[in-house]
């Protein structure tokens, strides 16, 4: 499908500049039918039965090859986590670390990482980069290694000021375990997963998916304790232990909803050729108009969020532009506006929010 | 409402005699409608703006408080758990038990719990009660006790037997920390969690409600580790630690989606009077009946399970009543057949399942 059809087929993007895909992206029309039908049949035939446990098992497989296909990788390295929290939580719990260990993140991380590292026993050290572009966040980090590092956690492209950090880079200069919060860049813009080792993001804001649903990559799942097991994850069991299930889908958390599945399954299908051009070019383009009255602090050529500094309260403005048709947030604490554009983004949509700010 | 124009909301009933609410309930139209409704809102005005997150936070709060009244709790203990085995893993990840701790459990539980178990480092001790009726399991549970046992995590309703654990006496002689599994109690038989220390349950059980819902009671919040904190787990963070928030809302693995929300509360008004004493006398009646022809294996006068000794292949005989509209599902390793008996369940639809049996 090429994007302007595509495009038509989010309502909502008919009656709002719905600029905040960094939070929830907007739902389509085939996404709701999908999700529609599923539930349908579950009301009037029940959730029971052969055909509806093999129905679900099937939609699991091919929601875990696409999402595979999604972020590079085979699905065998693919659980189905429901979000990125609950994957950053699936690898530091499973990581258990020592109080002696260190884990480097940043200062520009969300909740779901920072929860996860809290609730280990590791000690956190923090690198300040937010507002620095890559290639100066990265002697940053590399610096801020020490022996008793044992993992670097950070996303792949900051919640706050939209701009990426050097992931791959990390791994490959630092040679330690990287787990990548991919919430901003899954679905945005392009991921090989396969180049770190545990890769965290959330379906329903870029990839345009029902709520709850999400992905988590272990690249070597063998390795990673299984610290909250559902049914799925284990092939066999006794009253005292079990055998987990090959491949990570031993993470997957529980089960999730068919109508989810099948819905994130047509989400997934929606997306246009050249997407990501298209994301990032309306990006830049949200940049440069807002770069003419505001002080803009995302550096330039990132992914797919633009951040700036507004001259009046942060969250009064944020409800002003919400009575007037357009959907952004802000940073807490930091007082910056955020924009998420996507490829579903158009002119319209910027000048509606320039005109309203 | 009274119990026939209730039970005249479930679709499926006018279709198939279902006698499978231990795996998955009935829907009813209400709850299809709830869903349906929110997730229209969703898809036309967007998840996004402060109307939109007051109403989903609204949601959860008034999801909580009819949570807590189904098990006989105020809400401040009330924990939205997805089901019951994330409930059990919030708990056994949170105690941090030692490798010379002792858990006790019994020989009919569900690998919701054991996964849980056997994530945690402790030792896992097992009584063997799944076919005593629960005037003799207390004993034998007693006896197992040992001075490392720290913790005693059993179901309410053995999900294969169908038979009543002693969960409360349990607490009471013991003096011991009790997790209770009640996937297969709440909604389907009175519940008292506030008698133990941890009540987990499911909610698309026999609560009618939408998949992936479910509740964890932790009567005393601020004694149980956090091991798998979300956004909604804090009231002020930093970089390197977090301020719970009070009570058992702390241990809210995520967000819920709103549809879900909308729907499991319309679905818990839809109980009606007297709904205990009808799906007991209900199961009784079923038990009766299949006593004439097979080996019965519950208890009588336990709770809404029956589970009997098929004289074929149970895998087998599940799909042949499936092919006349009957639903019930077979009891791996054992080989029983289990029957669902709900507030809902006719003289009509015992009649199909033992006319197809």
């Amino acid at each position: 499908m090429s994007w302007g059809p595509a495009r038509a087929e989010f309502p909502v993007l008919d009656r709002l500049a719905y600029l905040n895909a960094g939070t929830n992206g907007p739902l389509a029309r085939s996404t709701h039918e999908a999700i529609a039908a599923q539930e349908r049949s579950d009301v009037e035939s029940g959730r029971g039965g052969p055909a509806y446990f093999e129905r679900a098992l099937a939609l699991r497989d091919e929601v875990r090859t696409k999402l595979a296909a999604v972020v590079g990788v085979e699905p065998g390295v693919m659980s189905l986590a429901t979000s990125t929290t609950n994957g950053c939580n699936i690898v530091l719990s499973g990581l258990q670390l020592e109080p002696s260990d260190e884990v480097l993140t940043t200062d520009g991380e969300h909740f779901g990482l920072l929860g996860a590292l809290a609730a280990s026993t590791a000690q956190v050290q923090v690198a300040l980069v937010r507002e620095l572009p890559p290639e100066e966040s990265l002697q940053v980090l590399l610096d801020a290694i020490t022996p008793a590092t044992k993992l670097i956690a950070l996303s792949h492209v900051c919640w706050m000021s939209g701009n990426r950090y050097p992931v791959e880079e990390l791994r490959r200069e630092s040679g330690l375990p990287v787990l990548v919060d991919g919430a901003q860049s899954a679905g945005a813009i392009p991921v090989d997963a396969a180049a770190v080792d545990f890769y965290a993001f959330s379906c329903q804001k870029w990839l345009c998916g029902p709520d709850v649903t999400g992905g988590l990559v272990v690249v070597d799942p063998e390795r990673l304790g299984i610290a909250a097991p559902s049914y799925l994850s284990q092939e066999s069991y006794d009253d005292v232990g079990f055998v987990a299930r090959p491949g990570a889908a031993r993470f997957d958390p529980g089960w999730t909803p068919p109508p989810s599945l099948a819905g994130l399954s047509a989400a997934l299908d929606l997306a246009p050729e050249g997407r990501f051009e298209r994301a990032v070019q309306m990006a830049d383009r949200c940049q440069e108009l807002i770069a003419e009255r505001f002080e803009v602090v995302t550096a330039p050529g990132q992914a797919t969020l633009v951040s700036f500094r507004p001259d009046e309260d942060p969250e009064d403005l944020v409800k002003r532009l919400y009575e007037h048709g357009v959907v952004v947030r802000h940073v807490p604490k930091l007082g910056w506006i955020r924009v998420s554009c996507g490829w579903w983004t158009t002119e319209e949509d910027l000048a509606r929010l320039l005109g309203a700010l």
